[in-house]
């Protein structure tokens, strides 16, 4: 059967929330939920669906460099962290008492910063907030002086592969290097960059990295942590022991699948992907400086990269603070324009907070107000970035001219 | 778009493990994946799915007798059950150190038992295992002794509805009559109660309520914990605070969409459903005691229930066991005759363990490890009855054949 997913009306430029789901994808998911048994279950149904899970882990593993015992499948990237983070802290404590430490960078998805200052509040946890540069890019000095001082008493350490923002790619190579130095494992959340970067969990040498399905065009609700079999990782969720013990509950047979299916492909098709995002991207960007020459953007600079080649920022990610705009106001407007975007920082309980990560790269928090990020993603096409570079300048004005009417009602204008 | 569910070949007698997933759920499940949107995200796309979630909490909240705002949906019943043992252990315990103990009956789920034991040793809980009697039932004595003794130590209560392996429902309103008088909140896991009994969360009068998707002909991967909004609950997963702040994650549309639809419509056809099941199950009842008359079956009696007319076991539920014969003997044989069935029981890393059910019901350990559970649905028919009864004597005779042999290859025949 083939099953069709409906393009969003307007201009969705907000891949990084969430993808669409891709119609390989969906149809694997139909015709894995077509099938019934439960993966644990010893009759013919069950190996039947404990097969497909199998295909899936080889897959996936595959597309990641990894073993396929190293796959732990999950319900998604915030599970994923919330495993490694805790897993790990409480699988090394149980080695040895003294290691309360745990090395989080500072602009970390809440997915990573929650669960370490949970264990902070509940399990004795010492949180160390890794400082970024003015780009978003891990300061490994810092980490080189927290490993000296303290490498004994040190948990884990949890740096993303690129940031969910401002699409900072992290060094997360020698991040594992210096760890390693002291016997520390590092966790990486590389959500964003699966399909957008090469990831290699072997090659990179960390010891655990969280991936997701609904960034990919893959469905919500699936994902997996990836640990190395001599990780000392313990269980946050309890239960029948699915997934060598470390994650129970029944196995996702039609969502694995469909994660399988997607993740395969993302990666299979990523230095053709990642070229055409960059040249959109790089048309966004020079598009909307032409436009609001007052926009500044945040993040790495896109024609930068490493020495071997690695670009230092996402292809599919763009962000720009807009001075004297608040953020919520230009979402709203470009939305009534039709294009649909992100401010890119926490929203929690309705309430407006400066992004964390705009604020750890040095950005005033009057200017952190006004971020908009724009990310690109496999439907993404010149017509969206059109229609934002033709919407962009009107709804600019109009959300200063708010913000001058409510920062002179607040008195401070 | 019309998707097709294809039945299983020969007969399946396993629903409780998991149900065929309902046409109706599946085309609900490829609609909403068709559209993208984060639930989360403030443009236009993020607020219509944000509408699906809301729409769908509301129908659940319908069909269980709660309000919207006391339903938050997880990733399914493992999750459920670790958020209402963890998360009101924590916060119970953060309101008065005092309150240490779980209380949990003998004969939870490994979903409920494995996050109690887990926090008596990671957060110093100590566990008491409230005993059953011979067909399964919940000692209210005990309850009430232990109340008695301690309820000002007592974190919670958690009492199943009803037990996945012998069908035997809990006197659920006792439990929280007792516990209430005390002060102390009830948790009870539903999973295999809604769309057999009556399940109403608010008569019910427990605080907490567990519910899944993919044992009612909904997606795996989703359920919800139903919980009172004046219950203390800490978060057990941590990150963007979706779902009041209780259980984060991105909220995973298509699939609370398709369980909201399969729960509205389990619930809705409930009577009709479990009479047709209950007339099944005592044909197969009647059937196996006929074909194999030593057979004994376990649990409460099929056709006693309580004064205003809840029956005393699950309509669905059949359990016996096999004196002389291996479960998984059993089951095996019966798969290869087409007739898929469960032993019931844990069976963890390949090592049959005999039923902690069956055990905790004072059923010797040798008999115990001949369980079997034959447990129907809404795909059930007369053939799939009728070609268990025609398989089970060969099966049973080559069993016990088989169990005879190893017993003398062990010395002890």
């Amino acid at each position: 059967m083939t099953v069709t997913t409906s393009p969003d009306p307007g201009a969705y430029l907000d891949h990084a929330a969430t993808t669409p789901m891709s119609s390989a994808a969906l149809e694997a998911f139909v015709a894995a939920a077509g099938r019934t048994g439960n993966a644990s279950s010893l009759h013919s149904a069950g190996r039947a669906a404990r097969r497909v899970v199998e295909e899936s882990r080889e897959a996936a593993a595959a597309a990641l460099g990894a073993r396929p015992s190293e796959v732990i499948f999950t319900a998604g990237g915030t599970e994923s962290d919330n495993l490694a983070v805790k897993g790990i802290f409480w699988g090394r404590r149980s080695q040895d008492s003294r290691r309360r430490r745990v090395l989080v960078s500072a602009v970390e998805h809440h997915a990573v910063l929650d669960p370490a200052f949970w264990l902070a509040g509940h399990a004795g946890a010492e949180i160390t907030l890794l400082p970024v540069d003015a780009e978003g890019r891990l300061d490994l000095d810092a980490l080189r002086a927290e490993l000296a001082a303290h490498a004994d008493e040190i948990a884990l350490v949890s740096v993303m592969w690129a940031n969910n923002e401002v699409g900072a790619v992290q060094p997360v190579r020698d991040v594992v290097r210096l760890a390693h130095q002291h016997g520390v494992p590092v966790h990486t959340d590389a959500i964003q960059a699966v399909g957008q970067v090469e990831v290699d969990f072997a090659a990179s040498g960390v010891d655990a990295m969280t991936v997701t399905g609904h960034k990919i065009g893959g469905p919500v609700g699936v994902g997996a942590l990836l640990a190395r079999r001599d990780l000392a990782l313990e269980a946050v969720s309890h239960g029948g022991g699915q997934e060598r013990g470390v994650r129970s509950g029944t196995l996702d047979v039609p969502a694995i699948r469909a994660f399988s299916v997607a993740l395969t492909d993302a990666v299979g098709r990523r230095e053709e992907h990642a070229a055409r995002l960059a040249a959109l991207r790089d048309t966004l960007v020079d598009g909307v400086r032409r436009v609001a020459p007052r926009a500044v953007l945040r993040g790495p600079d896109p024609a930068s990269s490493t020495p071997d080649g690695v670009p230092d920022r996402l292809p599919a990610n763009a962000h720009f603070t807009f001075p004297g705009a608040e953020g919520d106001s230009l979402l709203y407007l470009l939305d009534s324009a039709g294009v649909q975007a992100s401010t890119g920082s926490a929203c929690q309980a309705g309430v407006p907070q400066p992004s964390h990560v705009l604020l750890a790269m040095g950005v005033e928090e009057a200017d952190a107000r006004g971020a908009l990020r724009f990310s690109l993603g496999a439907t993404s096409t010149a017509q969206d970035v059109e229609a934002l570079l033709d919407a962009l300048p009107g709804v600019v004005e109009r959300a200063r001219a708010a913000g001058l009417v409510s920062a002179r009602q607040g008195g401070a204008a």
